[in-house]
């Protein structure tokens, strides 16, 4: 079964805002087997949204609408759909002692704006929204359903997994599975031609697909079908997964689409170790990644960000000459403060970064230059790398890289 | 004149990767005086590709389709625009000659999938693209000017700012001109309600927006018409954000769009003063923050990342009993973080965050709460929030508020 988004707000289309709600729901949408099948972005304009409307494929059963619900003057979602769908807009006590609720929580009370969002459209089911003053709106017509959310995503989430998704699990007859495989540190180029015959030959009902980032490249092998023939084609993706990890090897680092700081964080779980981060150019990128991880607590220790020298000197206990002679971009320094920290916060793993991202580069070590470095229970390693062009690029890469040194450390010791 | 962006990628629809080339291009197009007036995401496939081409606004003079340029099997959109536009692809040795010295550079030679990348339509103009091995192709067809570019963001951002913006500049009669104005901690339907007088009597070449995010709201007055009225358009404009700023007076703390950190960071540079950060909680994101500015080495010193007990009290000095007896979310823990990392790092200025986000909490300290502090010359502040729900939601409103007020801070000293 198919889907389309149409998300609302000329936020989007002036690039003030990214749109990271058409992505969530894509991936919530997919798990459940319901394939998206276009997301067209318009403004807080009537005509654009009615023309949106008008648009929508036959083949769509579900039109999620997001965006527009607010209590301002810009947004005028509720207003055009209503008007759309020849409804017309009643008031609902409950709605509005609802919003009255959701005020009294935070110690206020609602304004004459709030109180325009109780008024509802008669012909809809309301979806309720127990975090927001915006209620959803669902109108079924034509064989399609259509439901408007507010574009706050965490109201918009918690409406999706409550209302929308068990609609569209109890009513569903494809499957549609993915399967990933995330390589770090290969080109793209490279692992196409690794697996060129193999993907030519495959059947029509499976599908590949590269997803590359700075640094990574994520395989999805995608199966798609009638529920009814489930078993045979999750066989045949069972198959060819193995089949590509024959090609592919160790290459692949895991099968988690998680990431990478989950894998790092779950292994030092189970090893029952600790980590502890010095960072220079990464800036605290890398401890934010680490500590984005839920439990984090258990197996991260904390971090040194030692942006300036004489943190360096006095925190990590890195060499004063070897940084006036040779600065701070040398595999001395990243050792140093690797084995600093390690000291200093007692823990069994740590990792240090130092690099070149900007202007402060010379043309012996252009923007892009780092060195890594992990410290370990007898283990002492350290890297060069030069990570191309862009600040955030340089970052991404570079903790992507260190993350999977660290994790064959602790894969190789557990084997 | 009028753009629309089809973007291309079955990895967007099911989730996989964010869209943010099409906020970027929205952004700059918008710089440009060029309105995007719709952006649609279609999966890699010939027919998904063709429909969204067929369905072009009639007013639409800019299509730029970005994605399925790569090497491998997946990306299809080079064949596909080939065919529609009744064309044909031929061998450009000048393109593998391109290709060939970027692999050099990489000590790398290319493959054979690198070397269909040289083969290029015929009719199209090639707009070069000097990162990466897929070169942007031009047509122009109906008076329509038709670009696809690679999906890579920083590939697609150097081809957009080397050809696209000039060509979009020199033909344009629009003036789309934008002003922000910044607010933290209040909310939406708050600040609609002080605006709503003077927002229902604006003349319809000017808008009010509201783009509200986890504890930010940004006001956006746009202004619209013809580049010959130019003058008087921008006088208008003038005269509005003159009113706005007389409605919310010190509420507004900004009207730079960069953000907060941005600001923070010039008002230190100006004082000559210096920052450091003692984070719990909020893990390192507030560091990765303040030193994602170019040139945060000037005014940034660094950072403990205090994620255990222990660190909190061999590091920055706090108090074991304290710690024990009343926990580390408390006013104490906070101030004498700050006042421990300043002293430890010879900063001017500290900020320490400590809070409940997960699983940890109780009832009297649900998740959300946190102690935010700042320590400085001759100021000490503390103070609690109750933030709502959601780790990465509380961590981005946390790092905003006490950023805002050290800002104030700092602002009060210059005054």
């Amino acid at each position: 079964m198919k889907a389309e988004i149409i998300t609302i707000g000329t936020e989007i289309l002036i690039g003030q805002t990214i749109d990271t709600n058409s992505a969530w729901l894509g991936r919530v949408f997919s798990d459940v087997g319901i394939e998206v099948q276009r997301i067209t972005t318009v403004p807080d304009s009537s005509k654009a949204i009615v023309d949106s409307l008008k648009n929508i494929f036959h083949d769509t059963k579900w039109v999620i609408i997001t965006g527009g619900l607010g209590p301002t003057n810009d947004d005028i979602t509720k207003k055009v759909l209503t008007d759309y769908f020849d409804d017309e807009l009643v008031y609902r006590p409950e709605i509005y002692t609802h919003i009255e609720n959701l005020f009294k929580k935070m110690g206020k009370l609602p304004n004459m704006l709030n109180k325009d969002q109780a008024y509802f459209p008669k012909s809809a089911i309301c979806l309720e929204n127990s975090l927001g003053t915006a209620q959803a709106m669902l109108w079924e017509r034509d064989k399609k359903s259509y439901i408007s959310m507010p574009g706050v995503p965490f109201e918009m989430k918690a409406i999706t997994n409550d209302y929308i998704l068990p609609r569209m699990s109890s009513v569903q007859d494809i499957l549609l599975e993915h399967r990933y495989f995330l390589i770090q540190g290969i080109p793209e180029s490279d692992l196409a031609l690794r697996l060129y015959d193999w993907e030519r030959n495959l059947p029509k009902q499976i599908a590949l697909a590269y997803l590359p980032s700075p640094g990574l490249v994520k395989l999805r092998l995608t199966c798609k079908g009638f529920l009814r023939d489930t078993s045979e084609l999750l066989k045949e993706l069972d198959n060819h997964s193995i089949i590509l990890r024959g090609i592919l090897g160790n290459d692949i680092f895991t099968e988690d689409i998680r990431g990478m700081e989950y894998l790092v964080s779950d292994l030092l779980r189970k090893a029952g170790e600790t980590l502890s981060t010095a960072e220079s150019f990464t800036g605290g990128s890398l401890s934010a990644k680490l500590t984005s991880v839920e439990g984090a607590s258990d197996v991260f220790k904390g971090s040194v960000i030692a942006y300036s020298n004489e943190i360096k000197i006095s925190d990590l206990n890195v060499d004063r000459d070897e940084l006036l002679i040779n600065g701070a971009v040398t595999r001395l320094v990243a050792t140093q403060m690797a084995n600093g920290i390690k000291k200093k916060y007692s823990s069994d793993w740590s990792i240090a970064t130092t690099g070149y991202t900007g202007a402060s580069s010379d043309s012996d070590n252009p923007s892009g230059t780092v060195w890594l470095a992990i410290s370990g229970p007898g283990i002492e390693w350290s890297k060069k790398y030069f990570m191309g062009p862009g600040r955030e690029r340089i970052t991404s890469k570079s903790c992507l890289a260190v993350l999977n040194q660290l994790r064959i450390f602790l894969k190789a010791k557990t084997r």
